[in-house]
């Protein structure tokens, strides 16, 4: 069987390739060994294998989604999208990529012979503030950014595409994903990961908000495991509703940093300076805390449970490679 | 003031039209005295007054909406769309019409010099069935129609655009609209209507479900007035949260025939033959039976508070108009 990766030279891409290679064999209706693997992105995915296409191009350009389609993947990650700092600079680019790129992969699908999986990485920015508590299952979707409304537009379609047997669809939400391996970003939610990611490297880290922030995480082995889960899935089980929030471990940054402590001695947080952003501050105080996830867990996905396994994760993952995997 | 209808042709838009000319003003930040208004629908607009432009044109074709949004309207009522059945049929032309021509439109109104209000038409028709008793505001929207789906996708696409200040957006869902005036149509939702209708016609009609089946409805008459209410109010109130279920009168069938004897007397009763249609009863099944609206509460739209009011709303608008106006 055929697999179609979008947006393969991300992180949480390259991570699923390696996944899928060392996997072999992949389960559910859509399921059998994998033969061939087209990888998708703007920039060529550095692992190489002989059952890897490299195709680098742009989703928004040209014909590469139809011609990707024509190949007739069984399996279908949709991972590719302009990412939400972006999508709300470049209004047009995000709509182009995030919005009819999807669009335009899920038309090229549609006429297939066969009838394929296609796993949606959509994001909990699909809700906007204010929030209970907990966010359930059944929680309207009311984005505050342009990237939240278009992967919210995406899963809409996606899921009517599906119920019209075009394609088997299923679109995950993806919480945050920390501990990210690599350098430092720009990006508002980037301090997640690096109170924890530099301490552990010896390097000093500012934490631009209060210890009390409460927000939900799973890692990036656990973000591939939801992939995966997702592709293998019985459709039927599953039933109309498509989109699924992914479960997460929800703590407050004093949390995340009493686990980093557990793993790595007390002297780690030294390396932690408290210097309030209050620019930071308001973009995480618009962010969800804690979700309850049931129809996830029901349907079998899994993640850590605390966050010291988080920790772990990125220590078992991460430290153990060649830097030049780490960026 | 300048005003632009899109599907001005259907029964609400002419209702719509002739509330506004008696009008003459309508308030609110984007209001004032209206000069002139754009009527634009696959059929022309009966309707006749120097202040009206119609224009005969598919949204889905040629420069219509562009050439729309240059006038430079101040309030624009989008009410244009293929109805749900046929966007179940006809996949491509729902496609084209209600999503895409949606966004054609708020794309050709981005860039204007001014920052109009515009009224959209949404349905509940976003929501999908298992529902809980009664449906709030922040009940997830998992649409079970392609209808629905493009529904739901433009809603997404107007709250972010209001967002970003490209228009003043409302998104208004409406219940199901009865008594509809004129003849019978083949809507599965059409006995709701003539269940009242051609009794008080002396005409005898079929009731395809079970008089417990429960339903949520308002008047022609109130879908004008959620429109001019949608139309004149102040955005800083609404806030982000710009998609709205408008509030309506829960019956089921039953209570619907009582409020029908309440106006018409015992016999008219004796016209409605119970003659099960599965078919038709599966289809309903599936629908919302009752809505909390508290949010369009507090913004102050208002409807029929039982099904007795929405049966002397028909006779008053309907009785004492000539047929060619009922159709």
């Amino acid at each position: 069987m055929r697999i179609l990766i979008t947006g393969a030279g991300g992180m949480i891409g390259r991570k699923l390739t390696e996944a899928l290679l060392s996997l072999d064999v992949i389960g559910g209706p859509h399921g059998g060994p994998i033969d061939h693997i087209d990888l998708v992105d703007v920039v060529a995915s550095p692992i190489d294998d002989d059952r890897i296409t490299g195709h680098v191009a742009d989703l928004a350009d040209g014909p590469i989604l139809e011609d990707m389609a024509a190949r007739d993947p069984d399996i279908v990650f949709h991972l590719a999208g302009v990412v939400s700092g972006e999508a709300e600079q470049d209004f047009g680019k995000g709509m182009r990529v995030n919005l009819d790129g999807s669009r335009r992969l899920f038309d090229a699908l549609r006429d297939r012979p066969s009838v394929p999986r296609v796993v949606f990485t959509s994001s909990i920015a699909v809700f906007g503030a204010p929030f209970p508590p907990s966010i359930s299952d059944d929680f309207h979707l009311t984005p505050l950014t342009s990237y939240g409304m278009q992967k919210a537009a995406a899963e809409m379609v996606l899921a009517d595409y599906t119920r019209r047997g075009f394609f088997d669809g299923i679109g995950i939400r993806l919480p945050t994903i920390t501990v990210r391996p690599g350098k430092p970003n720009a990006a508002a939610s980037g301090f997640f990961s690096s109170i924890i990611r530099e301490p552990l490297a010896g390097e000093r880290v500012e934490l631009p908000v209060s210890r009390d922030v409460r927000h939900t995480h799973a890692s990036p082995r656990s973000a591939v495991g939801f992939l995966l889960h997702a592709a293998a899935l019985d459709g039927e089980i599953v039933g109309p509703r498509r989109n699924l929030t992914m479960p997460g471990v929800s703590v407050t940054v004093g949390e995340q940093i009493e686990a980093l402590v557990r793993a790595a001695g007390p002297d780690v947080a030294d390396l932690i300076m408290d210097n309030p952003d209050p620019f930071v501050a308001d973009i995480v105080a618009g962010w969800p805390q804690r979700f309850t996830t049931d129809r996830a867990d029901q349907l079998g996905f899994t993640c850590e449970t605390s966050f010291d396994e988080i920790v772990q994760a990125h220590i078992d993952d991460e430290q153990s490679r060649g830097a030049d995997h780490v960026t």
